[in-house]
């Protein structure tokens, strides 16, 4: 529970630490570390826009758990190789609110890919609308909605966002 | 007026505030909402970055009131139709200083364009120099430089920075 | 020394300034400015990200000292010339942990270029792990470690990170 008492400046540095840790994480493709930024009963949806803005919940990639959200973990160690890449993640700035449900936030996310040899490319252009909680003293995600400006994520975007 | 009992956090708080909805404006394609971001008598300039250093108001858009600006969201809204296409701004971090004159703001602000069925792309690239003031209680642009590193804006921008 | 009786609010935003200051700096091309930046003993270095996560230390780029940089500060500002062009810099959020050797930091880092008359594209993607002492009051980069996402530098850049 976020109380009252919280003032709000911990509040938002608490939930600033959060996203430096989640996007660190990708980064740094620590993946067996990021189901546990969710909680046991999430939702985790990749959704392009025009889906989104008309009210549709056809998604690119949805995951409900974080038991999926391991599966899916589980798929890209185990699988097929690629040709070696780096991501990088640059979100934009934070908008925090909170409300009875939780924590919402917005924010713009850039993922930057750059293969070893050649120039570094955007394959990811998004808004993310999420909504966290409080459990225990630790903030989760509850909710994580990536809404991306083109029709499909590019194969060539194999990590989480 | 910024009364000086105003502290710098609250004011930086506004500030951030200002910017995040004005950029979640134009990220939305609210366009009926951007001219109120303006006094009435206002400044908004687009222009080379070789024509600023040189101190020369040579401007590639410029409009000087707020009606001026309704004015562009007419023209951008009755016009012809173009590719479909999303435009997402990531604006950097925003150095802020308080004069007699206002608020004066400075970021670096990168435009991103995804046409649906392709791959992002940067269309600006560019240094956001700002004076904001307060009239009743609400933070408004008195002036928007918007100083783009290349010599003009590619046509394919459409919308307002 | 960074005394404890600092707050962390304090701190953290003197550590901001000094980044607003380094990264306008440098996309203003004030480059004699560049060196004053960093200690007289200091250490400024460019990795690949494979060599950088294999604990190896061989660089794209090494300074050790200011007086380095100032040497190549001379060599940018007098020797050939290049097609004209612009950088931009687009520092990610900031992390900052504080211990007995100064302030550590990380941030990721997206520089663009600007050709004049061409598309800006994307010339670097990096992670920056910063050290921070404060000597007589003003801060100064005791190190300063650019991980690079690539296997090299492009040709095209030319100025610092």
């Amino acid at each position: 529970m976020i109380t009252t008492a919280e003032t709000d400046t911990a509040l938002r540095g608490r939930v600033r630490d959060l996203y430096d840790a989640y996007y660190d994480t990708l980064d740094d493709v620590r993946l067996s570390d990021w189901p546990g930024f969710f909680l046991p009963d999430c939702l985790y949806r990749v959704i392009p826009r025009e889906n989104f803005e008309r009210g549709y919940t056809l998604s690119t990639m949805q995951a409900e758990s974080r038991g999926m959200l391991q599966d899916r973990v589980t798929g890209l160690t185990t699988t097929q190789m690629y040709a070696p890449r780096y991501y990088r993640r640059f979100p934009g700035p934070l908008r925090i609110s909170a409300g009875p449900e939780g924590i919402r936030t917005r924010h713009n996310l850039l993922i930057v890919q750059t293969l070893i040899d050649r120039q570094s490319e955007i394959v990811l252009s998004a808004v993310c609308h999420d909504r966290i909680v409080d459990e225990d003293g630790r903030l989760y995600f509850a909710e994580r909605i990536v809404v991306i400006d083109s029709e499909m994520i590019p194969n060539s975007l194999i990590y989480p966002a």
